[in-house]
């Protein structure tokens, strides 16, 4: 069995790797690793991801120090997705959460995805550290 | 703000999408999502998706009866990804878990991502059902 990097973005084969607070489940973040970023979290036991954007091998918390260790790995069925269980220095978000995920969408509007107004997202969490202050 | 639908896969325009128990916060599955999957996402509160491979709308549980009824929904950062927080009817993953992350990485062994072993992988969890029985 191998690692199926079947997901092609930006012409780069990724995995989804997903990052989850080792102790209380909660989701942290979602970005995307290439063989060699997965390479390299196995051999630090610290999370490296591939950058779509920056189309280049990312330390995450290489600036603001926000590192993530890995404390176990699980893998999906078809071997392209896995979840990092992890202790997460910091926050996880650039945006100064512990989480990125920390808007929720009123399901209870009728909502326009593509011009998601005040009410249609709550922000749900507290900020953890001033972005301003880290990067 | 708009959802950012940023992954381009197979030439379709893509979000992530991951499943997490409402109750346990388990993460069941991560799979994609174009605008009109997430739109039928919330439109019915029940998880659809975009499958990559099939380049077609997915219901999930349209063949297995297993679907996935939706509780909230969160966004991160920069839009591009979702947590919905659901209530899993059966098991999520075809192979008749309850996750389809229900292998483990052994961490202590010094895996070859492209040649793994027996021992490098553990599945951690029971099958809730046969697959035989369902698919």
């Amino acid at each position: 069995m191998k690692i199926n990097f079947r997901h092609e973005i930006g012409g780069e084969k990724l995995i989804t790797a997903i990052a989850q607070d080792f102790k209380t489940n909660e989701i942290l973040m979602v970005a995307n690793m290439n063989k060699k970023a997965l390479e390299e979290t196995l051999k630090t036991k610290t999370a490296h991801y591939w950058s779509t954007s920056r189309k280049k091998i990312w330390l995450k918390g290489e600036s603001s120090g926000h590192t993530q260790k890995v404390k176990e790995i699980l893998t999906d069925c078809d071997l392209d997705a896995i979840v990092m269980k992890i202790e997460q220095t910091g926050g996880a978000c650039h945006e100064g959460y512990g989480s990125c995920f920390f808007r929720e969408i009123n399901l209870n509007n009728n909502v326009d995805i593509d011009n998601l107004k005040e009410d249609d997202l709550k922000i749900i969490a507290k900020r953890l550290f001033n972005p301003d202050d880290i990067y």
